[in-house]
């Protein structure tokens, strides 16, 4: 049954992909009239499967499925529907229909459990329009109503945005949810790196969801003629900064967990017979351990500290940006690993190097995240690949997750 | 009295400073009415010091000192009068300059030599309006006349410049010398680089204009989500370049009198939240041997290969241009030597790392340069400096190198 389900979940992903707000390509930002084909779709099949429908102010589309009981607790299942410019069809849109899909199976049979179950679709988790992840703030009061009035790329602010969508802006504040009310969010979602595939597995647990540090840094050394200074005599911050690079490489390699990026980087003067006088460099780094995060910073800001001296340089470090570790709530993990045995594999546990709606949801009541298996690891592309049997996997482990709640 | 020369040197230096074809920064180009300024500046000059002046067609401005004789052969003592763009006020004026005081010191107690003396200010060894060398080039006959179409930024061609500068484009290889009338090439030009102020020497002589070797080559790995991606399966393109970065520089510092150079580095897609996927690079290579030159580029491509081959990237590699070293005449070389001893320094040899019109006059006659110390290697800036002191004794080292060859 999770089969036929699961080849149901691969149909609709496909019908959702072909509603874009571009021509050729998949893109499909929040609260735009391309969201409200996804909605209207989407809620048809949500009250195929025994829910009702609405949407709260901010724009998130709740599809509620009841308990068997009166006054029962609700757990939230969700991820969102928007995607990100010339997207793939799963990033977000496969976490909202396994939810849907296990209501479904619950329907299917006419079940009830003891606690409500909600599939919730969240508003522009990607950010593409406006600030990410801005529908589960909204839901869990984290949200800041002066962001009411940011403008997209069109001047169009979000308030108007809103208002355009069938929302009050005026109201978004009364749509927060109540913590004493829920049971706790669960979010599936394909993982966005290769890990599983690496392992051989279909889904896994996620441990947390990584804290990052941004930093901006740049090496400052003396350009010069390319052909008559001497190397001895040099100053080269492109020197420095290769040094950098592949410091920061080794150091993550040593440090299990970490992983840290320099993805930009772009040298001064930059012509080709001219000796780089300065390189400016950013720095991401992710460590689901706060304690490995930090050091790890400080570890390589030391090393930069060092390379400059060293080469007789001066150095530029300015934390730009961080965010702490979310673990995810350790009773739900469990709950999920032995739901993946259940089904018949094996379990295993990742951190989720993205950031997720879970992440907010964490802040509200006890958050957890299964990872779908996607092929190559890739995301945020065309390419997006998930099979038909990973997601059936998905379905039965988070039916089995429900019958382990009830 | 060359202290007096030199003085008037750096006078006339600091008028020529002051003829520009921009408001507050030095910028004069070839066949430009700021050049006309500055050629009837140092044509009055000429004048005085017993010269005829005459230009070619292609805006060469030569200064002739008559021999003891008739039928007497020709040293040309040369360089250039147009500069970069926001240059420094000795960059090829200093060797035009020179090469007339020792014409004047000369002229003074009216000495003539057993052959002539010309005094030649190339046009446009730059090459920041038309192609670099221009003037040494037509002199020497290796001036391709297709060049006369070229037009500058302004669309002005060539040949349209010539002509307002009124020379005459059809006539060009008209101007072309005879290698039986030459005895010689001088080039006295300010160093461009700090190795004769690190070694406390006032002048050096030239050993050979480094050849060099230019190539673009990419490494294009995987790009990636930077949190989700664990390390041990990235294919990070920066990570290739900052290890080849690295190389070039080990491998210049272990091969004597070569510099190498990475000037350019893009990187794409080119965010921080994203694992490089390729990343460009021009890597510039010089040496004033041929063989070690080429034996390094060899040794780079070999080094690019395996670095890529290791880290699961591919690699593209392109040889963009390639120049042979010209190596500066032996006996020219040993007379300028002796100059310097006879005056009181010791004498010491370096190479060129950038170009000069010595390269292509070299393809004519016999060529020598003779390097002036400049502060802290500063060249194409208007920082440029030189001391009267240095310049007296440039002054002096070419009128013993002008009496060695009587």
């Amino acid at each position: 049954m999770s089969n036929d389900l699961a080849q149901l979940v691969m149909e609709r992903c496909n019908a959702l992909g072909a509603i874009s707000e571009e021509e050729g390509r998949l893109t499909r930002r929040s609260l735009t009239p391309a969201m409200r084909a996804a909605h209207n779709l989407v809620s048809g099949w949500m009250r195929a499967a025994g829910m009702t429908v609405h949407e709260d102010n901010v724009g998130n589309m709740v599809g509620s499925y009841p308990a068997d009981r009166l006054a029962a607790r609700t757990l939230i299942i969700g991820s969102h529907l928007d995607t990100v410019r010339d997207a793939g069809k799963y990033d977000g849109v496969l976490g909202v229909l396994v939810g849907l899909a296990a209501v479904e199976r619950l329907h299917q049979t006419d079940r009830r459990l003891p606690f409500g179950i909600e599939v919730v679709a969240f508003t522009d988790e990607e950010g593409l329009r406006f600030p990410a992840c801005l529908g589960s703030r909204a839901m869990v009061g984290s949200f800041d109503l002066v962001a009411l009035n940011l403008p997209d790329a069109d001047e169009v602010t979000l308030a108007e945005a809103i208002r355009a969508f069938g929302g009050d802006p005026d109201l978004v504040a009364q749509d927060v949810r109540r913590s004493q009310d829920l049971l706790g969010y669960l979010e599936v979602h394909i993982e966005q790196g290769p890990t599983l595939e690496r392992a051989g597995l279909p889904v896994g647990v996620v441990s947390a969801i990584t804290g990052f540090s941004r930093t901006n840094l740049a090496f400052i050394g003396v350009a010069g003629h390319a052909g008559t200074v001497p190397m001895t005599m040099r100053h080269d911050a492109l020197c420095a900064a290769a040094e950098f690079v592949l410091a920061v490489e080794a150091h993550a390699r040593s440090v299990p967990g970490l992983v840290s990026t320099v993805g930009e980087l772009s040298i001064s003067p930059g012509a080709r017979n001219v000796i780089p006088g300065a390189a400016t460099l950013s720095l991401d780094l992710r460590h689901q351990d706060e304690h490995e995060r930090l050091a790890g910073q400080a570890d390589l800001h030391w090393r930069a500290e060092e390379i400059a001296s060293t080469r007789g340089l001066s150095l530029r470090w300015d934390v730009a940006h961080g965010q702490a570790a979310v673990p995810m709530a350790p009773d739900l993990r469990e709950r999920l690993a032995a739901a993946i045995v259940a089904a018949g594999h094996p379990p295993t546990e990742l951190p989720s190097g993205a950031g997720h709606d879970a992440a907010v949801m964490a802040g509200l009541t006890d958050a957890a995240m299964l990872f779908v298996r996607c092929k190559g690891g890739v995301s945020h592309n065309p390419a997006e690949s998930v099979t038909v049997e990973d997601v059936a996997v998905a379905i039965d482990v988070v039916g089995r997750f429900l019958d382990g709640m009830a």
